[in-house]
Formats: structure tokens, C-alpha cells, sequence
């Protein structure tokens, strides 16, 4: 069928093409469905959407990324990638082969499927789980479709954490600790989605984290090691288009969650990874037997892979350190280089750097370089190479000047604090766009509180926001203080 | 957040709002996320796009669903819809209950999921399957979300088919035979979607089609019987729009043709229906153990809403008749009702009345309604009431006199017809559009043929699309004849 280009101003994830009614029903085409199209030297595939009154009957609307597309085309149905039917495939809980893998892993990459297909393919892996063969697989397709950064030494160290706790902010901490020693740990992190802050964003108020693959080579080279963020370099592209389905049905499939984190290591070249994976109530893996359950499934496939990987299963049902927010954690992080800080931050990031050390086979003491201050050298190095000012301290760093002090309303114990409640309550305060915004726990699991204690203070850079942030609050749970002599939890 | 609106004209399924990057990560929203958006007295909700350009910062692009908007509004995070926790129940193969599976026909048939979702819903139920309480569940909650039709009468006869067979025209035969018996049968159809002719566009040929509940009603209390399309009617609105997810997939869930069947025949008020389940190689349904239970579902569920179900397991190994495209069937259909015809229709067409008489327990032969003549005089009748010429014969009904005849290339049997092929080459060949185009068997399984024998004829109104069907036959297995005195099929 031949139809007139039209130009629709519209950018779209993949490449739709506006059909009339009309002329869809003559080509037999469906919404999604796919139609090839030949101008000239150009033969492209459109997914089609159907309208009334957008384009008239013989006109084909063209969105941004076909607007090469000019005057008059040819059109023709389009068969279905090969890629939907190893999506069927896996519907029909059937094992995918190394080869189908691939081909889906492609097609999401060229963004060759549509939401519906893409949907699929997450729901059918959600529904009936990955193979360790094909986890193995679908962490291979995804280490070759990104680019790769090779190193010249034998170790390269990282760590990872599969998240969900506040404040966590062990990174900076890690990395001097294990460069210290004289390991490479070219560590890139990722920014807030949902959080008050990603390690790059918190990293991102004491130096730059955008820089190439061949400045991070150069910064590793000069330091041992570097922070920045993942984003800057092309690890893992797929993963990016892969959340796209998965964030709107709140589904995190095991398999994919195993090859995405893992992929992203192979690409960074590491060689020795620690991953941390908390647990607890109001932590993303709630149950201690699913989480010694996916350290096995890191740990094999890491090893099919090549990789030594070494998994941590830390506590996760309270905020780790004082601070939640970019300034409020890195001013956290600083206190700790300097002997100082929240002592659970402090334990965690030893904890790592020790397991680190171990998976290397160093002979390396973690609070040894911590309190020689070497971890802070070498910390004040790599700020400087990433352009930071080394010699920043804690005070330096502004926090939001509007507050709102939370305070105790019984006497007793705390017991739990809700990482959700505290994520949100400080992402409507501000962060991590305002960097100074977020949320100080004063009192943390353990503590004994009397009545009226300011448990926590709500920290923002504007009015607004404060408001925002105090009516997220109400009627949620945040800090939970039990009296240790009352036995009866609820009735229920 | 405060934004400024910028109408984008651009229709969409659901109420799709464009926000910029920057926006989005303040907000902290992701794309298909959904926010409110307060504005004067309007309180609605947006799914988000995001965008690097087509919107600056500060605004937000609204498509034409939420063109009322205008001015400044203030737009915050809202929550997903309880339906995607209920998709995710099913995706972790659980069990829903009526009122969750209420919520998401309901969600879905006011286009408040995104793509994904509703991509979710499908693939669940898909890889984890329905009771055969969730199907009831889901016929009623479907059949409560359309418009339903009363009828005064005690019986009101239907049948359909679940479809894949190419040519099988009985509805425009059986609907006079079981009105000639005085049974009120009011039959909604549909028109093609990817098949070269649907019953509604064949029945089109001879007579309108279109009409509205008001109309139908005085149509069948004219005539006993009706033989228009159900689009016309708003009988099942949320099939369509699942539809949409089924598919790109490809996936057909059998819960959910189950319900989407049988909450059509309750909206129209059927209390007697027969259910044709075509079987065979080539066929939707290609096992016949598939095929019993198919029919074992049916009956049950039929049973649970209270109405009377009977199901007929037929050959659909070849298309049935000679005739495929609108006004090929239409001529097949009208010579039956003459006494002439194909053999296949005019059998398979007694043999479902004559089942749809015994559910009924009325004491009629729908071969001697037929060959009375009594079926052509009540068919005249009903073509007269939907405004058609009642004298109409097949020789007056153009055929597109642009021809390609296939030859055998052998001499032989024919053993099996590829209904496939025979469909992709009709359409090709500008069916169902071009009303006398399609293709014209002269042999079917089980004739003898010699070689250079025609097996079929296609018809074309225009010299490219006749191009175009030769080319799609290039290939492909269309009519297959086999020596009887071969034993050997192939070599594997």
C-alpha cells in the first residue's frame, strides 16, 4: 500500500507510525503490530497505532525517530520478531536456548518490541523462573550487547548491593579501604530512581561522578580506585529498557535480577565481587531463606561466569547510618574516614572490605586502615582526582536549614525503623534534587528513648517541600518504640 | 509540583501526559508511572512519558484525552491501581477472587492500565491458568461491564465459532433454519480482523449490517432471526481491549476465551447456544484431547450462568465451502439455500442446527427445513428487514474478474488444505475489502485430481493485489495431494 508521510512531532520509545483506521483495516494490522516500510534507499520497520481522525485515510504519521522518512512510502504487513515466539516459549514455562536468549536480548536492546512483548517476557520469566543454564545465558547476552572496559591487572575488586535500605552509604567508605591496600576498585554506582539518593548522588556532592570510560581508566591508574556514575558509560544498556516493564508490575524476577548485577560486573571488568544483600522487615528480601537462596544462585553463576564472588547477608530492616539524603549521608561517610560517625555505617563497610579482602586472598585489616587514616588518604586522593575538594569536612557541607523535629510519643525501645517511610518522607522533603534535604535519625534500633525525644528531624531546602514531606508522614509507620515490658504486641 | 500545560495533538489509548527529564526525576516518576493532576474543579490521572525535548522543564504535554486542561496545574505521585497487585497475584499463581478480578475488568475497560500491565494480566492468566471459578468470575464481571439485551421469549437460540477456518460461512444458513422453526435467534457476528472475510462482512454482501439494540429487537420479533455485526452493539467492551495484549502475543489464554465467548452470548440474552470448536492440522485447535476439554469448560461454565451449552468438535483440517472472501462465501451460502452448493457447508450447517434443535428439545430436521425450501423463504425475510434485495442470486454477485489459476502438479488425492494459506492469499488478494476478491476452491480433501488439474482460483479486483497473492502463495504448502499407492511420507 502506498501512503503519504506525515511528520508527528512525538518522540516514542520505539518507532510508531500512525495509521487511519481505514487503511490498518486493509492491511489487516492491528495497534503493535509491526509494518515494513520502503522510501527509496531506506527500508525501516514502524509499530503501528491506529487512529479516527490524526491522519487521514493514504497518510502514514511518522514520530521523531523516523522523521528521516519523506513524501511517499510502501508499506507492507511485517512478520513478528522471533523474539515473541521465545516469549511464548517461555509463557509455556519451556527452557530457552543460549541462541533465543540472545535474540531477545537483542530485539529489547534495538528497542525492537513493543510494551506489550516486553511485558511478556518479564512476566514470563517472573512466572516461571529462570534455569541456572539460562540465567547463565541471559547474563552473557547481556555482558556482550554494552560495551566492556578492560583492565590490565589480575584483581579488580567491586561490590554491589541489591538495595531497599536507606541511607547505606558503605561505597565511599569501601573503596579507599580496599584501594588503600593497594587493590583496584574501579567502582561505578547508580543514581536515585526512587531513593533519596544513589551513592552517585551522594558522591556527587564532594566531586564530579561524570567521566568516561577512559578517564575512569585514568583515575584507577593515578588512585587505585574511583567513584562515578554507571550511567556515564554504556555497561548495560538493556537493563535500563528491561525496568521499563518491570517497574510499572512492581516484579524484580530472580533471574534477571542475578544477570543484571552480574552483567553489569563483567562488563566493568571486576574479578572479585562482594554483594550485600539485606535482609529484614521493610527490606526487599524479606525472608532469610530467599536471600541464602539468591547468595547460592550470585555464587554459582558468578563462578560459571568466571567471576570469584562472595555474597553478604546484612541486616536491612533499619536505615544504615544517621543520615538519609545527599549531604546528610556523605557527611555520615566523612565523619566515619575521620573516626567519627554512625558506628553501624562504620561496622558495615569494615564487614565488606573484610569479605573483600578475603575473596581476594589479601592479608588486609579493614579497621586497621580505617584508623591509621590511611582510608582517608587515599579517600582525599580520589576526591581530588575527581576534581572534589580533598580536604572538605563534614561541617563544609550546607544541610537544609527548614526542620521539623519528629519526637517520641511513648518511653521504651526502638525495634524497627520503615526504610519506605523514611525513603519517601525524605524524597518529598526534597532529595536528592535538594541535595541538603533528607531525613537525621537521632535514635536508631536499640536505643532507649524517654517520651518527647527528638527521634528524627525532617531536613528541606523549601517551605513547600517541608510541608510535603510532614503530611507524607502522617498516619505511616516510621520509628517503632516498644515499652520492653509489655509483651502483647497486637491483639489480633 | 506545578507545571504549565502544552496541548500535544496527538490521540493515545490511555491519558498519556509528557513531562520533562528533569521534572520526572524530581517527581520521582518513571515512564507508564501514573500522577494526579489537580486543575480547578478537574481531579484526573495522567500515565507519564518522559521526555529530553518535545517539553521543557515546568511544563507537562497533555494528549487530546486531557485536552480540557489548560493553564497551571499541580501534579503529584499517584498510586498504581489495586488491579496491578491482583495481576501480580496471578503472575505468583494465586488464586483471585471475584471482586479482584471486578477491579481489573473494570480498570481495563476505563484504559486506566498502560500497556505492560494489561500485557501482565494476559501472560498471568496465560502461564498460570484459570479455575473454573476465576472463569465464571471473569464471564460475569465481563458480562456486566457492556450493555445487555432482554428478550421477552423463553428461548433465544445462539452458536458460534471459536474461529481458525477458512470459508466457514453457516451462520447465514443456520440462523433461517432455526427461525423457520420458530425459534428467535438473534445472531451478532464480527467482522474480519486478520481472516479474509468475518460472517458480518460476508453477510454485508447481501444486506446491511449495522444497526442498533432497538433496531435488532424489532428485526427479530419481525422475522425470528438476525444476522448483523456485534461491533455495532456494546455488547463486550473490555474484549477489544484485551484483545490489544493477546495479540502481539500471539497468546490466546483458553480462561479467557471461555469468558470472552460466552459473556458475549449473555449480553445478548442467548439462553441456547451451540459452540463450534473446529479441530484439527491447521486449525486453532490442533489436538483432540485440547478440543474435549475446550468443550468440557464450556458446557460447565455455561451451566454456572444458567445457560444451556452444547458443543460441536468439527473437521477443520481445510477451509469449509468452495468460496473464501466476502462475496465467494456469499454466493456459497445462497446456492446452499437453494439446494445447490457445497456439500460441506450445506452438511456442517444441518448438523449444528440440528444440535442447536436438540438443546433446544424441539422436535425439528433441519435437513427437511432446508430442502422444503422453508430456510430460503425465512432468509429472504430477514435479508428484506436489514434493508437487502430478498430475490438476490448468486449470479448476480460480481467476482473479481482478475484471475490466477493454480494447477496440481500431480496427479493424486488431496489430502489436506493449509487454511493459513488460503487466508494470507485472500487478504492478498484484497479480501475482505474488495468484496469479490478471495479464492475459489475446486478441489477438496479426499477428490482425486490429475495432474495440471486447477485446484483453486484466486479472484482480484486489481492487477497489484492479484501480484501480491501470487507472491504470498510463492512457497507455501496451499493445497497438498498425495499417491495413494506411496507409502512413504518423508524421510526424517
Amino acid at each position: 500500500m502506498e501512503l503519504t508521510v506525515e511528520n508527528i512531532d512525538m518522540e516514542t520509545k520505539s518507532p510508531t507510525v500512525v495509521v487511519n483506521k481505514q487503511d490498518a483495516a486493509e492491511l489487516g494490522v492491528q495497534p503493535l503490530d509491526r509494518i515494513e516500510i520502503h522510501h527509496e534507499e531506506h527500508n525501516t520497520v514502524g509499530i503501528v497505532d491506529i487512529t479516527e481522525e490524526l491522519v487521514e485515510s493514504g497518510t502514514i504519521g511518522v514520530t521523531r525517530k523516523l522523521d528521516y522518512l519523506s513524501g511517499t512510502v510502501e508499506v507492507e504487513v511485517a512478520p513478528k520478531p522471533d523474539s515473541v515466539k521465545y516469549i511464548r516459549r517461555k509463557l509455556d514455562d519451556r527452557e530457552l536456548s543460549r541462541a533465543q536468549i540472545d535474540t531477545i536480548i537483542k530485539d529489547i536492546n534495538e528497542n525492537r518490541l513493543n510494551d506489550v512483548e516486553l511485558s511478556g517476557y518479564v512476566s514470563g520469566i517472573y512466572a516461571n523462573n529462570l534455569s541456572m543454564d539460562e540465567t547463565v545465558h541471559l547474563t552473557e547476552a547481556m555482558t556482550e550487547i554494552g560495551d566492556t572496559i578492560e583492565w590490565s591487572g589480575e584483581i579488580i575488586a567491586d561490590k554491589h548491593s541489591i538495595g531497599g535500605v536507606a541511607g547505606n552509604r558503605v561505597t565511599p567508605i569501601i573503596v579507599p579501604i580496599v584501594a588503600a591496600a593497594g587493590i583496584n576498585v574501579p567502582k561505578t554506582s547508580s543514581r536515585a530512581i526512587t531513593s533519596p539518593a544513589g551513592t552517585a548522588d551522594t558522591v556527587e556532592v564532594l566531586c564530579d561522578v561524570n567521566f568516561s570510560v577512559d578517564e575512569i581508566k585514568e583515575i584507577v591508574s593515578e588512585t587505585g580506585g574511583c567513584m562515578v556514575w554507571g550511567g556515564a558509560v554504556n555497561l548495560s544498556p538493556v537493563d535500563d529498557k528491561i525496568i521499563r516493564a518491570e517497574h510499572p508490575l512492581s516484579i524484580d524476577p530472580d533471574g534477571q535480577v542475578l544477570a543484571s548485577v552480574l552483567s553489569k560486573k563483567r562488563s566493568a571488568g571486576s574479578t572479585h565481587v562482594v554483594i550485600d544483600i539485606p535482609y529484614g522487615e521493610g527490606s526487599k528480601v524479606d525472608d532469610l531463606e530467599k536471600a541464602r537462596e539468591m547468595a547460592y544462585d550470585f555464587n554459582k553463576i558468578g563462578s560459571h561466569l568466571g567471576m570469584e564472588v562472595s555474597c553478604t547477608i546484612t541486616r536491612g530492616s533499619e536505615p544504615i547510618g544517621n543520615g538519609v539524603g545527599p549531604v546528610l549521608e556523605a557527611r555520615d561517610v566523612l565523619d566515619v574516614l575521620h573516626g567519627e560517625g554512625p558506628e553501624d555505617l562504620k561496622l558495615k563497610s569494615i564487614r565488606l572490605a573484610d569479605t573483600l579482602f578475603d575473596l581476594c586472598a589479601v592479608d588486609e585489616s579493614a579497621t586497621e586502615i580505617l584508623e591509621s587514616g590511611a582510608a582517608l588518604e587515599k579517600f582525599q586522593e580520589i576526591v581530588g582526582a575527581q576534581n572534589g575538594d580533598p580536604d572538605v569536612e563534614s561541617d563544609d557541607l550546607a544541610v537544609g536549614d527548614l526542620t521539623e523535629h519528629v519526637h517520641a510519643t511513648r518511653s521504651g525501645t526502638v525495634t524497627h525503623i520503615n526504610n519506605r517511610t523514611v525513603t519517601d518522607v525524605a524524597r518529598r522533603a526534597g532529595a536528592p534534587k535538594d541535595q541538603g534535604a533528607g531525613i537525621y535519625l537521632h535514635k536508631k534500633v536499640g536505643d532507649t528513648v524517654e517520651e518527647d525525644d527528638v527521634l528524627f528531624t525532617i531536613h528541606a531546602e523549601n517551605q513547600d517541600k517541608l510541608s510535603d514531606a510532614k503530611s507524607e508522614l502522617e498516619g505511616r509507620e516510621s520509628v517503632r518504640v516498644r515499652s520492653q515490658k509489655e509483651p502483647l504486641i497486637e491483639r489480633a
